[in-house]
């Protein structure tokens, strides 16, 4: 399989835009006709899913998807035990058939060889393309998802949580440290590292599989966290709903993008309610609200970063 | 059911040492004749999982169990799917019915409202005792997991990243602040405070439900941490095969604990290759190697905390 951040420049360039569909699904918020029509809320969930899945693979006989990548917010699956977890595995497929890159955001995080096993479940199991992954334990703890038997060749990548756009992010991640860097800055350096030293490595595209998340509410860190992550795909919650506006994000475009080729921008703009949310309880055509939404945010996102 | 911290102390005071097992079953070091029994290796991990856990309740008739707690390692069971996640929902009800404390490592962390159905999965869904918890995103990210409605009461606590006992943990934890004190030393004194002003809480024990991982490899540190958190129970890996000692631990012990008493000492070691391994892989009674370790194990944790 092609190396995971040329396949998923490969798929912004043939949507046109670097946007990605979050999909964290609460049984309270589901349209009234889908959570009637189940006894167990993770059933419901998964038709939801499944369907939001449908409305962003587009029109019948359309090739191309609105949208070319699909967030999975595994707390909302986790929360209903293996029959979650059941579900989340039937969804990915569901969305891999579609052709959506899969961001599988689990925020996982742990030492060595248990490293290796969230490896090994993400990406050997589930299928997904990208794991969200949590740095504190350290650089080391990042290593096997890059290096271990379940990413042959690079295939899959991973996006490090360096800045958040959550009001208590700044307690921990804007901390100043001794030498002048605030924490995302160190977590930023450590992710650039990993991604050009190994064992990360450079598509073709001139991006690397590991990837970090940066909130969109938090401008002025960000073009900083850019220029010490020139070829890092940035993973960015936060736009619309949260705050986040068009600056943000183009303050967080990679330098050397090329203009033509929106898969090379360097960015991934991930949005959630706003898409998955775009219908009123009782309509039914709740599928055409989502679609609908998707193709706005991936329109908005394609001129901002025109 | 009562504050979480005083169910572990009384866990504590019962068994006489302040030990944890740690469960992080790999297949290929199971028994042999464990493995040779299943076709699926998550069959084989569950059995060898509850066969741990009947080790560790002790002999027939036993009241009290070897060790008064029981860590399972996420990772090992979520490699193999929902499949591995319905295992360890059984060894967790298991590990339950034998009047273990239970830990759940799966080290979560994720903003607001996935943070909720992280705790629902892990307190309400799983019935963990305590959840091991990742701190990177914020304070606030930890707060649901103490105030949601998956624990009322205080009844259940978590365990936050703090100093970990991996090499590489140093390139992160250690860092120093512009304020003088370390990346560990600013997560230890957010955990002091969720515990004293909320929504942690002080239970009769004096011990609150917001503990500490901290590595025992880090005697150093493990003072001062220990020092910013008076109260905090600190989860301690690292013991023996890593290389803690038996000061390392002493360094970690609540000064102000009661020495009649070692669920007041505000220490939980865990331990797990050293006793869930403790056989030669041809050995038809493993679980009596099993139970003879953790015995020794608590001897000799009994003896350093004296």
């Amino acid at each position: 399989m092609p190396h995971a951040a040329d396949r998923l420049a490969a798929a912004i360039n043939r949507s046109g835009s670097p946007v990605c569909v979050g999909l964290d699904p609460v049984f309270d918020k589901l349209p009234d006709a889908v959570r009637a029509a189940h006894l167990e809320p993770i059933a419901a969930i998964k038709e939801f899913s499944l369907g939001v899945l449908r409305a962003l693979a587009g029109p019948p006989g359309a090739t191309t998807p609105l949208a070319p990548a699909i967030k999975f917010q595994s707390a909302c699956y986790e929360r209903y035990g293996a029959h979650g977890v059941a579900a989340l595995e039937s969804c990915i497929a569901a969305a891999r058939e579609l052709n959506l890159i899969v961001v599988l955001d689990a925020k996982r995080g742990d030492i060595g060889i248990s490293a290796e096993h969230y490896a090994a479940s993400a990406f050997s199991r589930m299928h997904a393309d990208w794991l969200t992954v949590s740095p504190y334990l350290g650089p080391d703890t990042l290593e096997p998802y890059l290096s271990s038997a379940a990413n042959p060749n690079s295939a899959r990548g991973i996006f490090v949580l360096v800045r958040t756009s959550n009001p208590g992010s700044d307690a921990f991640q804007s901390q100043q440290l001794a030498d002048g860097r605030t924490i995302a800055e160190l977590m930023a350096d450590a992710v650039a590292k990993l991604g050009q030293s190994g064992p990360g490595t450079t598509g073709t595209s001139g991006l690397t599989n590991v990837g970090a998340v940066v909130g969109a509410t938090k401008a002025s860190d960000a073009a900083a966290l850019r220029h010490r992550m020139p070829n890092t795909i940035l993973l960015i919650p936060g736009y619309g709903a949260q705050g986040g506006a068009a600056a943000d994000i183009q303050a967080m475009l990679r330098p050397n993008r090329d203009r033509a080729n929106p898969g090379t921008s360097g960015v991934l703009v991930t949005a959630s309610r706003s898409v998955i949310y775009a219908f009123t309880p009782t309509q039914t055509d709740w599928q055409t609200a989502v679609a609908t939404a998707a193709a706005k945010l991936a329109d908005e996102i394609r001129t901002i970063i025109a």
